[in-house]
């Protein structure tokens, strides 16, 4: 078997994946890979592959966005997700999850691993629960070949991380049994490994079987997501005992995959309310000794349906700036139903947004540039300049024009018209040299 | 002269628009008239009205939510800043504030005064400077009998508070100059008085003639919301020393209120970076010994326009866990023009995420049974409930009816179909009772 990446770049070996995606980081590659090895950085590229996008994600490096695209029962449309993908990529996402649970389930990641210039994720749990389903009509029947099976079938395919819920095991069920929640379990893969494990009253086979996981990855040069079956599904059941015994485990098997060589990131929650937000980061990186966090919201409230991207916004601002690296975006119809292509668009923007802000409170000297040069446009009264900036130009744009009420070419905007403090001020501090 | 609400409540009367205004609030009335006279809670009512739905601001309450409405001199529309009153209540601002820059503005403050059912806020200064404009010509020509003379007109109409940026002193604006800004001054109130103070070379009127403000205040029993004219307008200048030198004089002047037994708030800011939110509202908590501390935003990058009330929404939510005890709504048109109606209703609702966000934060066993609510209702997959439950019930049903795809009557939802996790794990866990 070849070597895996971590081994290649400890042999000195720099790939000029590498080199590329350090653009626009602020660490060098040599630095990145330094990080790889040590296994605070992961680069997901599946060895049989090519990334016209690819990135790394961890400790030191932009905040990086994902979005998940993918069918359900319900709604299951193959063009539906390629142009998710487009709008998602177009949006700015760094990765992409094929979540698909509907149709041709094998065809639609194929299709979005084929065409997607950003590392594609999936959860091969998912395929396996509903084949299992079909062929045993129950999905806790599932064969643990068939789960590994699965897995193998992906990372065949090309995909270049897989969420695998390792750490859903008997001592978390116990857990979650003792204390008790509201949502109990929101994940569906910590449910149908829950469900397999309490059915057949045996460990769950991700966990036992971990070192063919281990052998799969490096095979295929996958990067193990280390999901969180547990995390919680409301702001209730935050930071419970599953939850932190299920970290625990994660803990445990970062290790494993750093003695394998093999690249390993952890996944948190969920839904926590905002003053444990950063306990969790920390306590997440703390357990898991630096290993690049990938959260999915965190959700700071339940109640705000269709605003979900907004919400968890919020808290993935903050879990950012805590050291989150990797923010999983949510829609609008989080809670609701599967997204729809303007959805996507709008729940990369609002994740790249948190990112944003989280990058600025990470590392200020490097990204605030950005932010000085729209100001400066801004003090310029510079409009061409600011909607170039824009993080979303479309947006911006469309927004002075309805706001702007055709009278767009005027300097100042019409929230203050002829009384804009800027304009007026620059007189009398002498800084009037910075108007347009 | 009558005695002033705080000397009433220390001699032990309990009004009872304060007991009305207790309802859902964390602190009973007595509880709220003790922090009122201690000066951590302001309670803005001007004594010659009553209003429907008065409220408490500051330490121990709930976060409250402030709507900007108001004409400018590109769009002055009297019906369409009635409408906007009318979203921004039904949409659950705490407070408006008019900001009317434009076309008629006494006649466009009184009738948002005789409308409202939530207590009104104005900026009495941007009158007078525009006042001066047609009178004199020239902002700077203001005289301070003007100045004053505005603001007794606003107190005269019935507003509850006014901003008063009485810390716009020539000790900040030496500073602003000495370290310099991307910005320099993006409050319209903070420009116009710095203007004012660099032409005539003299203190600014406020400041020096706070006595007479204070006898204004007691007169009318209106709440002096003390203005911060050097909030930073650009995530680079956040916490200088300029706005460091003016929050030191509105700390002094809360002192002076206090004194007078006057109700005072402080106002902050403005564009901080993520990293410095909790410290600025720390900073101004001490500094000015627990007065309400009243935010906009803070906006925690520059890059977004067009989705600046999310940018505020991160801000506001963390500051408002932090302690900052009231949030000004910032809209999707921030920046690029004047809000239009529906930028006003999602302004409040972001905001309103927010403050709810900040509340769990704040004191999570008051404040969390909503969201216990929602949550049992998602798992027992009870959709009218969660609606009815929702922040925004109609957003989110539409969304659920846009995203449902026509099957809106099926249990779980299109995002996971037949493959929800909560309704599989249910039958394992043996939580299959607490489903619909």
């Amino acid at each position: 078997m070849s070597d895996t990446l971590i081994e290649r770049l400890r042999g000195g070996e720099l790939p000029v994946e590498l080199e590329r995606a350090a653009e626009g980081e602020p660490l060098d590659a040599a630095e990145i890979a330094a990080r790889i090895v040590e296994g605070t950085v992961v680069f997901p590229l599946n060895k049989a592959k090519q990334l016209e996008r690819a990135c790394a994600v961890g400790g030191g490096l932009r905040t990086k966005v994902n979005a998940n695209v993918g069918t359900s029962g319900d709604v299951a449309d193959i063009e539906m997700e390629r142009a998710k993908l487009e709008a998602a990529v177009a949006a700015g996402a760094d990765a992409v999850m094929d979540l698909s649970t509907g149709g041709d389930i094998d065809a639609v990641r194929r299709d979005i691993v084929s065409r997607s210039i950003v590392p594609v994720g999936t959860v091969p749990i998912y395929q396996a629960a509903i084949e299992s389903q079909e062929r045993h009509g129950n999905i806790v029947a599932m064969e643990p070949d068939e789960m590994f099976e699965a897995v193998e079938r992906h990372m065949k395919d090309g995909v270049d991380f897989v969420t695998v819920h390792c750490g859903v095991t008997r001592k978390a069920i116990d857990a979650l049994m003792r204390t008790g929640r509201i949502a109990d379990i929101v994940s569906r893969g910590g449910a149908f490994l829950s469900g397999w494990i309490l059915y057949n009253d045996k460990e769950n086979p991700f966990y036992e079987g971990f070192d063919r996981m281990l052998e799969l990855a490096r095979e295929y040069e996958v990067t193990l997501s280390l999901g969180d079956g547990f995390r919680p599904g409301a702001v209730r059941d935050a930071t419970d005992a599953a939850q932190v015994q299920e970290l625990i485990t994660l803990g445990e098997l970062v290790q494993r995959c750093r003695d394998a060589d093999v690249q390993a990131m952890v996944e948190g929650p969920g839904h926590v309310p905002l003053d444990q937000v950063v306990e969790n980061v920390r306590l997440a990186k703390d357990i898991c000794r630096g290993a690049p966090f990938y959260v999915l919201g965190p959700l700071v409230t339940d109640v705000a349906p269709g605003y979900d991207h907004i919400v968890a916004g919020i808290g993935g601002a903050l879990a950012g700036a805590s050291g989150a690296d990797f923010l999983c975006y949510v829609t609008p119809s989080e809670h609701l139903g599967l997204p729809e292509i303007e959805d996507v668009r709008e729940g990369v923007i609002v994740t790249r947004i948190a990112a944003h802000a989280a990058d600025l409170a990470k590392n200020r000297d490097f990204f605030m540039g950005w932010d000085d040069e729209m100001s400066r446009a801004r003090k310029a009264l510079d409009w061409d300049r600011q909607l170039e900036l824009a993080l979303d130009p479309v947006k911006a744009r469309a927004t002075r024009e309805r706001c702007g009420a055709g009278i767009v070419d005027e300097p100042a905007c019409t929230m203050c018209g002829e009384f804009c403090a800027m304009k007026f001020i620059a007189s009398y501090l002498g800084t009037e040299e910075r108007l347009c």
